[in-house]
């Protein structure tokens, strides 16, 4: 199992959508989660520090919401994204979702000490509208898994 | 409607379980939600800090998600402890909860300029196991809906 992103979507966000406190390569303080390609599901790859417990030793599970939440997203511009000819790394803006919806379900506590990986599988449900159902491990513990309904960001959230 | 909570469940934690980012009063870098009542529902108040951002201006998925997340596990602590005849302020312990499912729809952006309340309606779907219902407002505008569903936290939990 690879354990870097090497072409990840978010590195080529818009500026002004890299601000992201979970994704954004911009957000001094953020999580920057990364998300690229695994053959035909997508990958995101988090270590957990020392502050993002739930208790001592386990990971809080708003962490867990928020790396399924940004893989979701990241997720749906990769496929998007290659619907239109593109791939990470090629230096064209990709598109931009938000997150509509988000289930997690918490099968069992998640141990800190190991990076967690989010496997994700698409399911196209409109074109500007993109489920993902993902899968977090902590090893190779199956610790939670959920969805994200992602959508191209509307023009009400610009400014 | 109340801007400040004054007895919170998250103050009566024991120790041990005083540490999760969201709401651990304990952890230095988290996020401090604190959760009362409110009549016979549940609340909860947060002022989002500028790294906070899905795009500058407005909050991120995962903070509510989290924001939801940490509301629920105290509403539903909440909830057992009156049960067994506590209020916060007692300095009794309070039981402990942890998340076991989590379901956040995203109605609307959320604006970043103003304190985010969660407002929980409180099921009882088993003796250990509650479902808290909320919505989070920022000012009067209703940007979120979902639920917990909140278990005693099992031993599994424990180092």
């Amino acid at each position: 199992m690879k354990d870097k992103i090497i072409h990840a979507i978010q590195d080529e966000y818009e500026e002004d959508f890299a601000h992201c406190y979970g994704c954004g390569r911009l957000n001094e303080k953020g999580l920057h989660f990364r998300t690229g390609w695994l053959g035909d599901q997508t990958v995101t790859i988090f270590k957990p520090q020392e502050e993002h417990s739930a208790i001592p030793g386990f990971v809080y599970g708003g962490i867990i919401a928020s790396f399924i939440d940004c893989h979701g997203t990241g997720s749906a511009a990769l496929a998007l994204h290659r619907e239109k000819g593109y791939e990470p790394g090629d230096k064209v803006a990709p598109p931009r979702f938000v997150t509509a919806r988000l289930h997690v379900d918490y099968l069992k506590p998640t141990p800190q000490d190991s990076p967690l990986r989010a496997i994700g599988r698409l399911e196209k449900l409109h074109p500007k509208r993109w489920k993902v159902h993902t899968e977090v491990f902590a090893g190779e513990s199956l610790c939670a898994k959920g969805y994200v309904e992602a959508v191209v960001m509307p023009d009400t959230f610009k400014i």
